[in-house]
């Protein structure tokens, strides 16, 4: 049975990535018996199943800006770039996760529903499976079929994104801002490299997989990838302040509790509502500038995952 | 002045490219003055100042291979290839020394004569500045000019060394080997992984910055680096056995203590010595079959240096 872009709903769209996702995920991993087995173990553990997989969807939807006919088609030939891709962003994602829950880090004993990678592998094994995980991305990468200097391109944005000047730098500007009075720029700017630079990598990368994007292109793509960022970090402390722990799968209410800024805390929670959902629109106008910048561009999955990461409820 | 490779002595080789690599490695470190301010300067400390700099000259001997008469060019025009290329090397070196010092990990509190990074600057930021330096080492080879396919082989050679079925692999084997009896090929199985394939990579990187290296000269670099890297560990076993805390600038009889397998527990202090000389004449044997496979090598500084990694006193 075929089906379109178009009929194909969001919810059965992103099921259906996210199994692929899943299976790639899976491949990409070294076995669980290969030695050394234990962090082997530990690697899977991080990464499979579990997750929104928000990163990998963002690839996949990019990458449909080229052709929407690719959907049909399980994306064609570009489908595996997108699912190397995919994996690449997703590892180091999980690898931040890893880290970001060690004792020396957030102290946390609890994610996706799960004990942690140090609760259940001790901890320098953890520290061991997150400096793997990061490694696997760029070798994933690496292995890339785009024309080489286009892959190379996707390298430099992925360690760009990851680096001091990306995540690692964002996390390191979190670690120094708890208990501290933050103005709500520098909540913005702290979370523009946390989790912004990663989800714009994402969309980036995505895009890059089928097809040069002009520079107009880019930078409404980059305009998109802020928002929806901006969006998903407000979101994240709106459920955090108002979600319990089992709808989340990870510690609720951490963030009050640990005393650092959020959102909500400097905003209040309408105010925050109201954000998100400027957010969401200033998403929607970015895709609208990209239409015309690049001809035939296909936003349909982007589209509705800037609605899905507002109104998400985990 | 001109110098030739034959009449510039070893050491004063080694002083001129270690000049010119703390030189590159100070400029592709983002400043200590840019935002987050304390994870640059934690990148900086780990990286600047200090160490033996063994992978960094790996590559510039082994970029020599293609032109004898580079190196009085300051190694024309390869040469910023290669310095970017020894950066990025050292740089994976240098996070895998700081997360290895760690608590959770070796827990130790001096390397190169300074006190650790997580010492110096805390764990949190110990552990934000390697996942860091990583991500920085894959950007910097990203950057690189080389025929894109072969700058693209580079990545996958780093970050396979760098990965679970190499340095981090070889880091948890080490781990849970700790009180265990391990035999002479156990341990020399997780030394291959822990110290030798970064060294192989620094090896094959080096050779690749200059040129295409056919099959044949690939087999022979690799069994040069091969047996240079058991020759390291031995000699590190040997000085951690004979040396003080002062000539090595880090914790001297801490394997001994920490109750690990080492080269001079599990063969004696005669027998290591006999085969650190051993691997330095398989190292010699393999640059001979190297010069044979493809005309116009020239290895004197490759020859040199197996000498001077078994002769080392620190």
């Amino acid at each position: 049975m075929r089906t379109t872009s178009n009929t194909t709903s969001l919810a059965d769209w992103m099921k259906q990535c996210r199994a692929h996702i899943e299976i790639a995920l899976a491949e990409c991993l070294p076995s669980s018996q290969l030695t050394p087995a234990h962090l082997h173990q530990a690697m899977r553990y991080a990464v499979l199943d579990g997750g929104k997989r928000v990163r990998p969807l963002l690839v996949f939807a990019a990458g449909q800006l080229i052709d929407d006919s690719s959907e049909e088609r399980g994306y064609g030939e570009i489908h595996s770039e997108l699912l190397r891709t995919a994996c690449a962003v997703e590892m180091i994602h999980a690898y931040s996760l890893v880290h970001d829950d060690m004792p020396c880090m957030d102290d946390d004993a609890l994610r996706r529903g799960k004990p942690t990678v140090h609760v259940q592998f001790g901890e320098a094994t953890a520290l061991l499976a997150g400096d793997a995980l990061q490694a696997q991305a760029f070798y994933l990468l690496s292995q890339g079929k785009n024309p080489p200097e286009r892959q190379l391109e996707m390298l430099e944005i992925l360690a760009q994104a990851s680096g001091s000047l990306g995540m690692c730098g964002g996390q390191a500007i979190d670690l120094a801002s708890v208990g501290m009075n933050l103005s709500l720029e520098q909540l913005e700017q702290m979370h523009q490299l946390k989790t912004g630079a990663l989800l714009r990598a994402a969309v980036l990368m995505g895009a890059l997989c089928g097809q040069e994007i002009n520079a107009s292109a880019r930078d409404a793509l980059h305009r998109y990838a802020n928002a929806i960022g901006l969006a998903f970090q407000v979101v994240d402390d709106i459920l955090d302040a108002t979600s319990d722990s089992a709808t989340l799968g990870k510690t609720a209410g951490k963030d009050a509790a640990n005393n650092k800024p959020t959102y909500v805390s400097i905003l209040g929670l309408e105010a925050s509502k109201k954000l998100a959902e400027n957010c969401r629109m200033e998403a929607h106008n970015a895709l609208q500038v990209l239409t015309s910048a690049q001809s035939n561009s296909h936003t349909l999955r982007l589209s509705q995952l800037a609605d899905f990461i507002v109104q998400r409820s985990e």
